[in-house]
């Protein structure tokens, strides 16, 4: 029973013929599944990402103090995630907003990750930011809007990290694994891809999570996808049932945005989950973990 | 363990604060979770819909012949479905497409229905369909094209039968629950919604379904609301996922296109099920069920 | 120099063959360019709409008092407007909200048009109501909510006027052409279509007026095409704008909201334009009349 | 007559106090209209964007060629253009496509430029970029794609040349402003807005050409506004309608792509206008230059 629920389905042995001659037409090749007929599998440290593993990335949006990682660290470790994540340089639409602690913050996740043997995960933004993340840093994440930072992708093939690439807010499917291609191209086969949502008419959540992206990624490629409930719909409220919902459909994971305090948050507050509302949500999971 | 991955949430005792207030400033009133605390059960025959049942609805897209929707039928009751659903009064984008077989599909979906216990649902498109849609059938649907026909939601007021009202392809959750106010505020508060999927700019499924406007509708809303994933997807070989993504979300129920052979099916072939793939998708979500 | 301005591009005289052969896989055929190589003409008493002829509808958003319609009449015919609007059943989101005067407005609508030697077009909203409205009102307007109401549309090829069928805010321009199909299929050739805006995810306007259908709505169909930017825009102050944007792009006409005292108007007072305001928009799209 | 049919509106003398509440609330401080009441002017070479001025830029999507940057050139300055486009860096979807011929690029643009009296535009895709495209380049455009590659416009803030910024496909106008304040904040406030197309649903153009952002942009704003037809629309003959669109709504200038032979082209051949139609098209604007 609990099997069923879980739904993990084998990597394909063979592909329809229908699906073989789709693929060709695309312009990713790497990351086509028609080049690579199993799912790949990403190490980060002792953690595998993709194939039957199911994974859960929890911290905070932004690394904003010694003492709140390491709170968030150690309620991640707790609970049974995985991965810890952290923004140090964050994207922010406006000048004004808290920019991130930048590498101050880097250390400062390294270190939370370390204590509690947990890999780490923190966004890179700029080409010059790619070395010193990749030093403190055990995956490497770009956000949605620098989804086609082409130059960015093109360096990240030299990272020697593996590469977390978000779907960008208004990008199609094959897009997304035509970004994912530029870094694979470009050297590095380490590519797990995340939907976070697209944008739409209705207020009512933040992004509309596009949960249909899973099984579609999965049929037109072998990487591992992960979804980030948090980001899609921007509150708390929400992201319970739709970490269910990412796991029912198959994705290889979720990201999730904790924090001690949400409503002394420097950003994301409304989406982020108070310490008992994530144990509750890992328990929510656990039958697919 | 079964249990946790069902995720029923039971009916809240009390409202947020802050859900209250929002909800006061809504047009609707009689779907609103403000005025109505606890989950509705709508009752079709004997089988009840909302609050912790789940239901499964199958059949065809539309009503073909006689021994298609007794096939059809037959494999639904078989498979554990609870509803029989056939269109009838079919809306095509084009006047030269089949149009449905009209009141004779609506007498053979009805026999089906009967012959293997099993209540039904068809579309009504018209307010001069209402009456004789509803002597020959259990639920009334009203189509997305059609969410926003006031004229019909007022006659629908006084059918005497439930309303699965489904999502306009462009409709604000907000719209959508003022749609079912129309039906309720004219005397019929049997409704059902029904997220079938939004419009958006990817072409790789026909529509985009908007999974976490389950959970939005149950925090506003006390209607049940179920997904219909063949729509929302328009390929069969995505269904099973969204199927069990739907349940996860907490949606009172499934719609479920299937066919003997989808192949020569009449209209929307590609996302019928074939009958064995149905029995993999009972089998799929039969821990929700 | 003004005729350059006005850019009235003549019919054309034969269609390029990829032009040809894309219409030719269309699900449109009486709408199509391909079978109607020059511009429609469709003549309301003695307005005629479409190829050279440049036409101004105005009028308040609903009919709600003689005195008020009489004004807008009075006032769209001093400013030299071709037709006079006004909604008489109105299709509202919420039931509670003002639904119109119904055939009393339309009598008023009839009344002020006769006075002031305007055509006038009101909303039909359903079957029953087209005979009444055919009656008092010289051409019948399908809101973007009803335009795949099939069986209004049917209703609407025997209702003897002038349709003006509005695109709807999820409608492919394929799909809009496939509504004014029935119409015409089933009997009325004299179909105007009208852009009013589609949904997106930017709320500085109610909708985003999508300004290139009318150059691919005119190379896809002989059937004149006119917008409404009180709709589109949602907010007064972009609508002199957007009018002269719509015959720059070669619409045949704009339908514009007017109010004697927009602060006070039941419905859509924000994107109404007092009369001031109107005077100023017709001076400024007058080389184009 | 001419001068209506341009329409050129002064800057404003104040603000309404509607308007000024909604801007104090913005993020944007040094891009609002709120704090710089008359419009800005940016001056490029002897070239004035902004206010009563109206600009043509055009050339070729890239540069491929001296023969073709050469011919392109010449057409832009017989027709009457003002400065002249070409890509050098190209961000292409797939990393397999042509990606412009970079800093040969620039300086075969530069050179024709000189040759013909024409300031150039040409895109900066990164960081290590900036310095050797603002050598060679009159002004630097910031794509689409990089809207909110904040990291670049922070560089772009200590650029001392001029900057374009795309609209991003799926960015609302105030986000899109807070990009603009970005380069501002870091030094630059030289800043050319450019709306380029949104994404929806509709496939019949490339993108759907927002032509209300041009008039909310101008209330919000005090900087210049230029729309980008070509982008837009995808395919060459909607391009003259939308350019007269863009002038009738006010826009400070339009951004063509021209090439001497489309078909050959190898980037975005579709929507570029061989010289004959090019010349029909500014003869139809000139009303407004």
């Amino acid at each position: 029973l609990q099997k069923k629920a879980r739904g993990h389905a084998p990597s394909p042995q063979t592909l329809p013929p229908s699906l073989s001659e789709a693929l060709e037409k695309k312009s990713y090749k790497l990351a086509s599944r028609l080049n690579h007929i199993e799912d790949s599998l990403v190490s980060v440290n002792e953690v595998v990402i993709g194939g039957d593993h199911r994974t859960v990335i929890a911290g905070p949006c932004a690394v904003e103090s010694e003492g709140q990682i390491m709170e968030c660290a150690a309620q991640a470790k707790q609970q049974g995630a995985h991965i810890l994540r952290g923004g140090c340089f964050k994207p922010r639409s406006s000048p004004y907003s808290f920019q991130g602690m930048g590498v101050e913050g880097l250390k400062l996740l390294e270190n939370a990750g370390k204590e509690y043997g947990l890999p780490v995960v923190t966004e890179v933004m700029a080409i010059d930011q790619v070395e010193v993340v990749a030093k403190h840093s055990d995956l490497l994440q770009v956000g949605a809007r620098n989804m086609q930072n082409f130059d960015l992708l093109r360096a990240l093939g030299k990272a020697g990290k593996p590469v977390v690439l978000k779907r960008g807010l208004m990008a199609t499917i094959d897009e997304w694994l035509s970004s994912a291609e530029y870094v694979m191209a470009h050297g590095n086969r380490d590519v797990i891809l995340c939907e976070r949502g697209i944008r739409s008419f209705d207020q009512s959540t933040r992004n509309t999570l596009d949960i249909s992206a899973v099984p579609v990624v999965k049929e037109r490629s072998h990487l591992p996808v992960i979804v980030d409930p948090s980001h899609a719909a921007g509150k708390w409220q929400y992201i319970l049932d739709l970490s269910r919902a990412s796991f029912a459909v198959g994705a290889h994971g979720i990201m999730i945005e904790i924090h001690p305090k949400p409503e002394e948050a420097l950003s994301d507050g409304p989406q982020s989950l108070k310490f008992d509302r994530f144990e509750a949500l890992m328990l929510a999971v656990s039958p697919w973990l």
